[in-house]
């Protein structure tokens, strides 16, 4: 097929002016149309890229055309399913073999207006590269999906997070700027920093709050350190991505009661931006899928065939809007349910009541029960467990055991903290666990993304196979 | 006086369109027009820019008025002498008394986009605040100021620096963005961040970078660990703000050699952003005072009167297009000698051969000599000595001794190079010293503003008296 570039695609990159600020909604008609409505909205959109994506990379081409699709024929969001799935792995193989920006960039390289990338701590790190268009389109996208989480240009954004390679705080400053509210792009990760942040958050008084969970538990405790409480901040807004901590309702509770502001839950992958296209209106019901930027499919984990509302899949995306480095069913790995059950902020976008609630490859197997690390979280926060926490899976003696450390909390015997959080796990997960309560602040903080839980069943059962060796030898 | 704006100020924020490619200057008239002529495009722009702060702000209208001055009478350049000088402590007393940001931002804090201020190191943090036409108005000129170093279009920016309350980085970013050229912000100072700079580095191949001197050098020692020649990466200009570093003769050799591109000094204050309105061009003779955007005064640090060329002053500096937070009379504390001898780059800006070559309180005093800090980076760099040093000022018997601890360099004897340590401190600086040389790699580095130099002479007084205290106890 060759692509007829239409006028009406790609949209004009400025993302449309922003309303009235008593409006509830950045683009009213998109954001409440009848869902058959933009259902064909998304198929032309997604006809465009995908004619786009064909002409532009011989990465895709080559890839379609082994599969023997042609994407001229997709003529149904149904079809889509012909595309073969996009892993991340093939990305970095891609990149490796035409380095730096892999043949999907589809635009040349003089019109990158920046470059980013992933850390490379599970690999090869990958490159983005953005061109001028769709980064002010994705600035766009992302005013749009802030004014749903209660941001106005009126408020003073403060963004405590890392600036770098590190997709999610450019996205949210483009966002805030474009809007038109005031940005304080602090940053993060610098040895020292939390501490000049807090000061920084009670000087300036700014109304709405960018991180990841963790950091923003931790600005609060290192506030509360230096005689600071942090609801004194007045911020109104907490939006977070980066963890799923913001879509774990006891997590989200403890944010909200320590800040006494809304706590938004956001995030799809940064290879997607704009990564906003899951994220929580105002009412904190699940983060809605904004279809019309990103088409999102929840697919079988193992059968890759789409599931039902309610039913446990893997989020796949599919830019509509991306000139340079458009994903085309990208497998993000991460797990998830939907539902269209409507949503009282009159969006009309399906919604993830749980949040990303795990990951296809970390979902943990416990004594025959699934556990995810979200539920873990849940259960451990409800019992009232406000500070750090760590969770190991250990086997001993072919019994999987869950050990948690959670550290003391003040008006609360370690004894009850001990009983809550058995019980609470043994109601939430049906596991026994071993409770151990630490000293409050013994246990390592995080400016970025947590990693408290963690599989040692392979250890264990090599240091059981150890000990039999040595056993052995010395019978 | 009541202030008119005209139609002709401030100019429009848009920076205006890049040149062709092959054109050595951005905006070709204004930066070869004939200093006569300049002037008084600086005169005109200077009554609006007195105008228009004596009507917004209170703060300047109390000052000026109390010192009896109209800022409606001012006539001539040297008129602007009548104004008195500021000094940062006066704008953090301001703050102070009217948190956040003084009565000199000048518009509603509604319209600020973008809030910076100082790490506090030496007192309370200042905080910026930045409106929208003035954040756009210093990116189109830090774009044109950087088309003079040599960046054009086709150009990749590695940029190697915080991003977070510091000014630095996010000047040079939408200076690069506005001029068109690929911008890769990769940050610094997390733990961990230098080794991953290097890799991006080899496999993005950037032609621009910006940094700080003292964190470029590190990157080649760190790139050179790994394997890598610095020269490999292929950049071809190399420009620096935050340290005097690039503007000393014998460190900006260091860094040519190491990467083998061209080294350019910038920097004003951050206060004063667009910072880069003393820059150098691509001809590399001494930073240019770009009068049209900021007009610099050099001062007489103690009579504050004007200097002539070739004579020691103190830069002062007044925004000519700032509508947030404008500075009129900056005192920035730093020593510089400018000249105004035709550069053969054909801009008619007045240079700064020497560049920023100390801190009027920071010069030392030693046996009676006035040394600048630069000047002994200079000869410790032009001994041969590529690695880190540090020298400290310390008084035995009330006599000051200069004692230099310098890293060995591999081909080069310990004994060689203390030689030529001390032959060059005797030949540029008239002095004796002890000199060390310590093990390669043993001196602490910094992803930032380097502090190598310490006067020790203080502390050196206060032991002796200790000690002489405690013989007195003991006889």
């Amino acid at each position: 097929m060759t692509f007829t570039p239409s006028a009406e695609w790609p949209p004009p990159p400025d993302g449309g002016s922003a309303p009235r600020v008593d409006s509830p909604y950045w683009n009213p008609a998109v954001e409440t149309m009848d869902p058959a409505d933009r259902a064909l909205v998304v198929l032309d959109k997604l006809k465009a890229q995908l004619g786009y994506c064909y002409e532009k990379s011989p990465f895709y081409r080559e890839r379609w055309d082994a599969a023997g699709v042609d994407p001229g024929k997709i003529s149904s969001l149904d079809d889509l399913r012909r595309i073969p799935v996009l892993r991340k792995q093939e990305l970095r193989t891609e990149q490796a073999a035409h380095p730096p920006f892999g043949r999907y960039l589809c635009v040349p390289r003089h019109e990158v207006l920046r470059v980013h990338g992933t850390s490379g701590t599970t690999g090869r790190p990958t490159a983005f590269g953005v061109s001028r268009d769709d980064w002010n389109r994705i600035a766009g996208a992302h005013a749009r999906i802030m004014w749903a989480a209660g941001i106005r240009p009126s408020d003073t954004i403060f963004l405590g997070s890392f600036f770098g390679l590190y997709w999610g705080g450019w996205g949210a400053l483009i966002g805030g700027e474009r809007l038109g509210a005031t940005c304080f792009p602090f940053g993060a990760g610098v040895p020292g920093q939390t501490q000049q942040a807090v000061e920084w958050l009670a000087q300036m008084q700014p109304t709405a709050f960018y991180g990841t969970p963790s950091y923003a538990l931790r600005i609060a405790e290192v506030a509360r350190e230096a005689g600071h409480d942090p609801v004194d901040f007045g911020i109104r807004v907490l939006f977070f991505s980066g963890e799923p901590g913001a879509g774990i309702p006891a997590t989200k509770s403890l944010i909200e009661r320590t800040f006494g502001g809304a706590c938004i839950d956001m995030g799809s992958m940064a290879e997607m931006s704009p990564w906003m296209t899951n994220a929580e209106c105002d009412e904190r019901r699940g983060m809605h899928l904004w279809d019309d930027i990103v088409y999102t499919e929840l697919l079988d984990s193992i059968t890759e065939e789409p599931v039902g509302p309610g039913e446990v899949g893997v989020p796949v995306y599919t830019h509509l809007e991306r000139q340079s480095q458009p994903m085309v069913r990208l497998w993000s790995g991460d797990l998830s349910r939907y539902t269209d059950e409507a949503c009282p902020c009159g969006r009309t976008y399906r919604r993830l009541p749980d949040g990303l609630f795990g990951r296809a490859d970390d979902m943990l197997v416990v004594r025959g029960e699934n556990v995810y690390p979200a539920a873990i979280e849940e259960a451990i926060r409800a019992a009232g467990c406000d500070g750090e926490f760590r969770v190991e899976v250990v086997r001993d003696h072919a019994l999987d055991e869950l050990t948690i450390r959670a550290e003391a909390m003040p008006g609360l015997s370690d004894h009850d903290l001990r009983e809550a959080v058995l019980g609470q796990i043994k109601k939430k997960l049906g596991l026994r666990a071993t409770v151990e309560i630490v000293r409050a602040g013994s246990l390592e903080r995080t400016e970025f993304k947590a990693r408290r839980i963690s599989d040692r069943r392979e250890l264990s059962r090599e240091l059981e196979t150890l000990q039999q060796d040595s056993k052995g030898t010395s019978a």
